[in-house]
């Protein structure tokens, strides 16, 4: 049975590409010209934002979806215009996957038993609202799959494994993260031996070790970060059978070697994020007006699949 | 200058009790009559469910306004319903704060750096929407304090307690969960001795230790669970000047003896969450018809004042 990393590396190998597309629009680097235009239209301000932020995602998307894989919205940057913003973010990831990405919804979320089965269900599978003859059963957000902080332990993260499962869906749990000061906590040596990042890292292994796909991957991913790679060549040898969703490329820092020890030796296994770098090019790159922001961001894409090609 | 320690233990004071009301509005507890009446008014199923919560936590707050002193509510049970279920969110932390109480948003977020610094404004402070003569600065959720997940280490920390201590707002960090399996990490001994917990609570001592108010206590604070009494014993020690937020009391198992240990010997030092125990008491206390579940929460109240007034 196909599972979410079956799917994963499909399109990956479809589209020749391991990229995913970092949704995260801030409102001060979208174009003035797309504010403007919705300022004009009125409505309060979060409406405004919120309209903003999904007229550039549709625009990103119809640019890079025939070229990239997938796409990963970071939710913080819907949520601070609250529920306005929340209904943007419904919408992007909605429009994303009707263009064939396959979606990760970044929420990062966490949270004791029932609770996290409260957003596992909203995340990733269906609510079911009211009861008797009144009775709905809907998705919510409908990810493809989703990110998830494991500090709280194993039954902070069953419920989205159960879903997950159910739905054919994905998780990616943080193992060693991208930021500077990761290490506060991750690093930290055990008396066991080894590190807490090793200790997630073969947790990770455990909770998708009995679903390993035809693909030879298992629907629990984790993220490492491109700006450590020495940690991730360790990390990829203790889980050599979880998809590696791998933020710090290009404005973190991070470079094609950097994110090579995620990869697997047949190329597969690990998908580089890149979000300023790509959404916003139009800042950077030459020859782009605001106008062409997404004309811009494909060619982000094209120079960043190149670069990653180099690396095999 | 007063800090918001200082703020939640004079509500304390003044209430004479340190109950928080976990505000989890489950759906499927909700008296009928409530949601019935939404569903008979139409909209989408969001739009009926998010109008039965918030209903009903209005009735709650209304009729414990008077006799506790803070209320948390779980984003969980909102943003299950999506846009519609977050702007319940929003409308519940505005509708507590007027009437008096300090409110938690119990959200559980962690980023690295930029991203967390949006997640901080939008819960503590302010967002600053456009530019030049069209720019609005406002705030989002505006609630008086937020939960945080402190695995990304202090760079995902810090934007918070900047915020906080802008807008003279607090923090609650996870250091020891009241679920399980929390101990799978926290519980983790490390080479240099001492658990992971303790690193967290060492760390969370530090965030707060400049900014120590007349109370004594600092505006960083700790989740610490009341299962575990024996690791909030040490907590309590390490962190003198933290205030825990002390989940699991009630329905997770939690007496009086054992929240005990997160108090100082003043009294003072800790707030108590219970959340099914106290809004859906209407189930479980005799004599409550669905209609009276507002009176049965405020009852709930007294008998947990009651309880926690036995151990000093």
């Amino acid at each position: 049975m196909k599972n979410f990393a079956d799917q994963l590396i499909e399109a990956v190998k479809k589209k020749g590409n391991a990229i995913c597309v970092g949704l995260d629009p801030r409102l001060d680097q979208i174009p003035k010209f797309n504010v403007e235009n919705h300022i004009k239209e009125g409505g309060s301000p979060t409406e405004i934002a919120a309209r903003s932020i999904l007229e550039f995602n549709k625009g990103i998307i119809d640019a890079v979806a025939d070229i990239v894989p997938v796409c990963k919205p970071q939710v913080a940057f819907y949520e601070i215009f609250g529920a306005d913003g929340m209904r943007a973010y419904e919408h992007t990831l909605k429009y994303a996957k009707e263009k064939g990405l396959v979606t990760i919804a970044d929420v990062k979320r966490n949270d004791i038993g029932s609770t996290a089965a409260a957003y596992a269900r909203a995340y990733l599978g269906e609510m079911e609202l009211f009861e008797g003859e009144d009775e709905v059963v809907m998705p919510i957000f409908d990810a493809d799959s989703v990110t998830i902080n494991p500090y709280l332990g194993w039954d902070g993260i069953k419920p989205f494994v159960e879903e997950a499962r159910k739905y054919k869906k994905g998780l990616f749990v943080l193992v060693k993260t991208s930021n500077p000061s990761s290490g506060d906590l991750q690093d930290l040596e055990l008396k066991e031996g080894g590190s807490i990042y090793e200790v997630v890292g073969n947790l990770v292994d455990s909770w998708g070790g009995e679903d390993i796909g035809e693909s030879g991957y298992s629907f629990v991913g984790a993220v490492v970060g491109a700006t450590y790679p020495q940690q991730a060549k360790e990390l990829r040898r203790m889980m050599p059978n979880s998809i590696f969703l791998v933020p710090g490329y290009g404005a973190q820092g991070g470079g094609a070697e950097d994110v090579k020890p995620c990869f697997n030796k047949d190329g597969l296994g690990a998908i580089v994020n890149s979000s300023r770098g790509i959404i916003f090019a139009y800042e950077k790159l030459e020859g782009f007006a605001p106008e062409a922001f997404a004309d811009a961001a494909r060619q982000a894409c094209e120079e960043m699949r190149d670069d990653l090609a180099s690396i095999f």
